[in-house]
């Protein structure tokens, strides 16, 4: 298949720094490429990728001084893929909104993969005006917020098999990994390593929005206990070490996380998680095999234990099942698929419906009449 | 004719708060209905207008607590306007850029007004994307900074005549009207009136972000002359009488200002301007005339005496003459009817030379290569 990724142009694919979307972009271009795709990705150009790459910055934004605004850079993106839209069968957005009132008057089919939350104001109102965009959610609790639209799946993101190899050995200490903010709550992992008289490796970035929740709330718990360890940021190497060689994940969450790609990066390793029951979570781990899933300090104390007696093969056992990349790969191929065959059925029936002056992008033009939000 | 205004959704039309862009569509639409058409406004809910209000929020998003990003509300509203396509003439965007990628495909003429400055990173690629789309700038000075597009006309902007009534008397003392920020030059203005030995008046907001520069460097020199007195902000009626009765407005700004409504406000009350070269000054100030047009600080306080002296009244006939926007709603249905004209051309064009199965939509979509600046 002829396929189009559309990157957000704040990372490289590859990432350099954080970034989650471009992170998820890259292994699934890399994998459609794989398996034998002819894969076109529009990214930033230092981005490093086996599809053909089509430069939309030189840079990616995060990295260069004054960058401005990110929309001008966004709305040139969608513009390039719109000059080559019969090179593709199915170009796959990354970039949330942006594209919605483009692609629909399109001829090639799209779809968009939403990566971020959907709580926050407005975007109800704005999915709803565009209900006919088909759409991919990261897990089925990310789409709760938003009204009935065009979901063609929910699609589960994925790892490399081999980006953090499985240890079966493992070890006894409790790793935290993330972010140092409130909604991850790592005051909770700080308790819980306390309370069941664990070490605590916590490796975590500190944002410039969560320095204050650091000096105030963490770093005090940090110094006041020796089993507690801070480690700062850790590469894609050191993960898998610090992971693989953990006893458990600790994950106890206070926000609705949209999927949590670090409770499978520990499955990978074979690690168990420990995790508030938010979000996805009871849609990735399987309470009692991969993980125990909580709804309080007692419980999460009393699984530390028991999860670290759970059989680490079976763990990556699972994640083999459920969450490489080679399966990500697979299912939106699948959903390509589909929308392509949808779209050359949608073709035929508008050449014999519409007469000879008005195309199918006319008629779609002046449908339906749009609903306000209550 | 029959004619879409898509205002920003921050503030209202009128803008209850600051809103340059939103108070110029209110006039502009205004305007447009006394002249005659029919107009259709989409703007938040809580505008005034004798067009047809189209609500595409219920209140102004500036003023609601938690709005989040603007974004989805701007896009929901392109597609509120889409769907109406078929009851305009033209469509007339003051959004920026967030139009761009969609209009192409629409067969309703759109003209966009660029409101702001155009030399921020990102703006020249993007517009370059899109170089077929017609703009409007509000003076020639503002479109330096891009490359060679599609530019329609330079309309500037216009209030209703009777907004800042004609005052034949005038005053001696100097005022200074819009924010306390490092662009705006306020500590130009207080060594203005210092040098000219008159008294100064300042009319002016300090935005959250010019804090520290108002603590810091203006107010310890408001305060540290007699006749330098801060009035803050004034609203419409203030202003009137705030102008009307100075003896000059000092413009001594230091950014290449897109265009400066406050000068033609002074011109209303007949009252002159001394302003710093730069940006649209040149083009807004006839010198010797409605003003005098500077280059440093010696010009500027040898100006005093001397603007003090010309004719309030034909200051205000040059207003007259340049500046309604009885005149602003005429340039632009000049505009507008010379699109409409180019749109029915091309759709003829289109019908001759396009086969039965290929619209010119389908047409456009195929046409060109993407050329990356250098």
């Amino acid at each position: 298949m002829r396929i189009a990724q559309v990157s957000p142009l704040i990372e490289s694919c590859p990432p350099k720094l954080y970034g989650g979307t471009e992170r998820i972009v890259h292994f699934l271009t890399e994998e459609l490429v794989r398996q034998g795709h002819e894969v076109t990705l529009f990214a930033s150009g230092d981005s490093c990728t086996a599809a053909e790459l089509v430069s939309c910055v030189p840079k990616a934004l995060r990295l260069v001084d004054r960058a401005g605004d990110h929309l001008p850079h966004h709305l040139a993106m969608i513009e390039q893929v719109r000059r080559r839209l019969d090179d593709f069968d199915i170009i796959h957005f990354h970039i949330d909104l942006l594209q919605l009132p483009v692609v629909q008057g399109w001829d090639t089919p799209t779809v968009t993969t939403l990566h971020g939350r959907l709580d926050l104001p407005g975007l109800e109102d704005c999915y709803r005006a565009f209900a006919d965009v088909p759409l991919v959610s990261i897990s089925d609790k990310q789409r709760l917020p938003l009204p009935p639209i065009n979901w063609a799946a929910t699609i589960y993101h994925g790892l490399p098999a081999q980006l953090l190899p499985f240890n079966a050995e493992g070890g006894d200490y409790l790793v935290f990994l993330g972010r140092i903010s409130p909604e991850k709550r790592p005051d909770r992992a700080i308790e819980i390593a306390v309370r069941s008289g664990k070490s605590l490796k916590m490796a975590a970035k500190v944002d410039h929005a969560d320095r204050a929740y650091w000096e105030q709330h963490i770093r005090p718990m940090v110094e006041a206990h020796d089993n507690i360890e801070f480690i700062g940021e850790v590469d894609e190497a050191g993960k898998a070490e610090l992971v693989g060689n953990a006893g458990a994940l600790l994950f106890p969450i206070d926000w609705p996380e949209p999927f949590g790609l670090v409770m499978i990066e520990a499955m990978s390793c074979g690690t168990p998680v420990i995790a508030w029951r938010n979000g996805s979570v009871p849609e990735v781990i399987d309470d009692g095999i991969s993980g125990r899933i909580v709804d309080s300090m007692d419980a999460a104390v009393a699984a530390v234990d028991e999860v670290l007696a759970f059989s680490r093969a079976v763990i990556r056992s699972r994640f083999d099942a459920r969450f490489t990349a080679a399966r990500m790969a697979r299912d939106y191929t699948g959903i390509y698929q589909k929308l392509v065959d949808e779209g050359a059925r949608h073709r035929r029936a508008s050449v014999a419906e519409f007469p000879v002056d008005a195309a199918p992008t006319a008629a779609r033009l002046v449908s339906g009449t749009y609903e306000t939000a209550a």
